[in-house]
């Protein structure tokens, strides 16, 4: 059983990383070409993806999941619209491929050039979420790399429906049907087989929570680029300027508590926090956002209106990824105790500091080891959109290759092209 | 026991860790100061530094080893000599850290920098080679990482000497004396326990050999940026100047046999194989240089006088790393067959043509899907000095991160620092 999966996903690697390597060389206009006709397919297709998607939401692993997912899992006439909107804007972006990154010529004679290529082969492993494979596929494809998808089991027939359109575009491009390729399997045997593909795939991106993300970083003999937990922090300073710091703090924790670049984490310098704890708390209430407070912050607010409103925190809130309407809340002493905080309890994704001190402002962009790390400007701004890269597979919470959101580019990697007259080495 | 090991590593990662935030704003003067003191040290003491060697040279474990290997662990005055010289070296280099790579004002007003920043705690698992723990240590310092060394038993007490001097200099300079660590034990336990820290490693570089390589990618939790094998190839092609290709396929192959970038493949295009063949073959035997061929290639030099000089070649023998005098010959009937037969059988690490037709050329660079591709150049100039890095820590066979020779650019990720007026996300 075991061996027929392993069998079934080899045989799918080898013909991905034969389609890498015709994609790493095609025209923009070819890959253009495949994401229009992409895009029309979508348009042409909303009753067959409905139909199959309502197949998904009518199955018992449907039936097990929590609101949220299956509202991910759900698919709309409104959202197939935007899926085909998606597309088309990936048309648009720039092709990373063939960028001249570095030019030199040696004292030999040697020119050499680096330049950006594609990865290879990616293999993307997420959950029950249709559009994540139209976005992981489109990007792959943009940056010339082949992809095999492994959705979750709830979302099988619509990743099968949406996977046979993208097939169609491919061909009717010229360009290898293999390039992009939905394992035909959700048994866990198939992933755990793939898992150790490292001669045939070059890179796997697990999408998804905290347990998806830890199995396959620890099965898998492939480089893996981790999309993990963001436990960010707002940190407001002794000299904030107090409504611009409620108004940071509202926006990182309230305005999309499920998004990993959401606030989780609160720290007041303790020479404004009587003046601003109450002020805050009462902003964030309003959002319905539940305090949990540390001792200092507690008996600050318990003297104010507010006290029935917050809760003690207990130790593992403060360094807790909430995804929720919840904050963590801890008055620190100084600068200083702010940054080795959060260096010591942050996942080092998103960390802001408010101040209008820009000498300590200075210290904490330059101390705070974190992928992003922001003065006066809320966390929820780490996203690909925002940072002007018009698409993004994901946020990076490691440190090699990509760090922070991840565009087209950083579905690249480089090689190195090297021109001589002959030259041998001494 | 391994529970013991587990604390001994951790406690070990946890102080290397704390170092590293120290090290990653520390002024280039400091880092600087720290490396002259280790030269300096090394300098005065010869002395001890051979005593501790000839202690390692004299144990059971080093009668094991191989004369090459024996050789690697073998220091001398003058070997001494050079290692200082190579710090000195390093201090030369520009220092990595604070580069600004990318700047850009969104139109919301967020100024983004994207800036390079030591990777944090880099752990360096490599053989009997005390040169190794000098190059590493120093070139993780000057690009401000912290790192953990763990090298062969065989040298245990050469490198707990080199250790100690590192030390000595880094407390002298006013650096923390964890940022450069070596693991006080080569039970492999403790090997097997640091490569599950990945909350305090953020990277792990093994340099040695295959199954060393392998058994840390399989073990490993924490990223891993492989310095593998390279099965590297030269390709005459038809347009080829035959002289020059002589003269590059013998130095890609004798010049150092045993150096990855050691060309180990030979494919020769059918046009040119009757005139090139015997020439090539006679200067490769002058080297002591044997040839393992494919029917069409023994064919053409059966007939020549070097018909009992020449071997056929076996099926393993097109995809070995020989790191020998030794290499595999075939005859292709085309640039197509020639880039196909790369892109199955190198390790995508270094190739070469030899061609004087510059669309084949053009074609054979962007195709070959390797780190490094040449054309009219010897593959033995993939090497971060030849690329005018002024120092290297390997040669990167991954695609993520680093590809290709890896200087103190390639030690470093990048973070992002964005300044803002108060910005929140709509």
């Amino acid at each position: 059983m075991s061996a027929e999966f392993t069998s079934l996903v080899t045989s799918l690697a080898q013909r991905a990383r034969a389609a890498s390597l015709v994609l790493a060389t095609v025209p923009t206009a070819a890959k253009n070409a495949a994401l229009a006709r992409l895009a029309d397919l979508i348009d042409a297709s909303h009753a067959a993806l409905l139909a199959a998607n309502a197949s998904d939401l009518a199955s018992p692993e449907a039936a097990a999941l929590s609101a949220a997912s299956r509202d991910r899992l759900t698919l709309t006439t409104a959202r197939l619209n935007h899926l085909a909107v998606s597309v088309r804007e990936v048309i648009a972006l720039p092709d990373p491929v063939g960028d001249l990154l570095e030019e030199t010529t040696r004292p030999n004679g040697l020119h050499i050039r680096k330049v950006r290529v594609p990865i290879g082969v990616i293999g993307i492993i997420y959950e029950a979420r249709p559009n994540v494979t139209i976005d992981c596929a489109i990007l792959c494809l943009k940056s010339g790399n082949a992809s095999i998808l492994r959705g979750g089991k709830e979302c099988f027939h619509t990743n099968t429906a949406l996977a046979a359109l993208i097939t169609a575009a491919l061909t009717t491009a010229g360009l290898p049907a293999d390039a992009v390729q939905l394992i035909p399997t959700t048994d866990r045997a198939a992933l755990n087989a793939l898992l150790k593909l490292d001669s045939l795939i070059h890179c796997i991106i697990p999408r998804g929570g905290e347990s998806l993300i830890r199995f396959v970083a620890e099965n898998s003999t492939i480089p893996v680029i981790k999309h993990f937990q963001g436990v960010c922090f707002v940190y407001v300073d002794a000299a904030a300027d107090l409504a611009m710091a409620e108004a940071i703090t509202v926006n990182a924790k309230a305005s999309r508590p499920s998004a990993c670049n959401a606030a989780e984490q609160l720290l007041v310098h303790v020479g404004v926090a009587e003046k601003f704890l109450p002020t805050v708390a009462r902003a964030l209430i309003a959002k319905n956002v539940q305090l949990r407070c540390d001792p200092a912050s507690l008996a600050i607010l318990a003297a104010s209106d507010l006290s029935t409103l917050v809760a003690p925190a207990t130790a593992s809130d403060y360094t807790t990824e909430f995804l929720d309407t919840i904050i963590a809340v801890r008055v620190v002493d100084s600068l200083d105790t702010a940054i080795a905080t959060i260096n010591r309890d942050s996942s080092n994704h998103s960390d802001a500091i408010v101040t209008a001190d820009e000498p300590a402002a200075r210290r904490f962009l330059a101390s705070v080891d974190s992928a992003t790390v922001y003065w006066n400007a809320s966390t929820r701004f780490t996203d690909g959109f925002e940072f002007g890269y018009g698409a993004e597979i994901g946020i990076s919470t490691d440190r090699l290759h990509a760090r922070g959101p991840m565009g087209l580019r950083e579905l690249c990697t480089y090689k190195f092209l090297i021109e001589g007259t002959g030259q041998v080495r001494p």
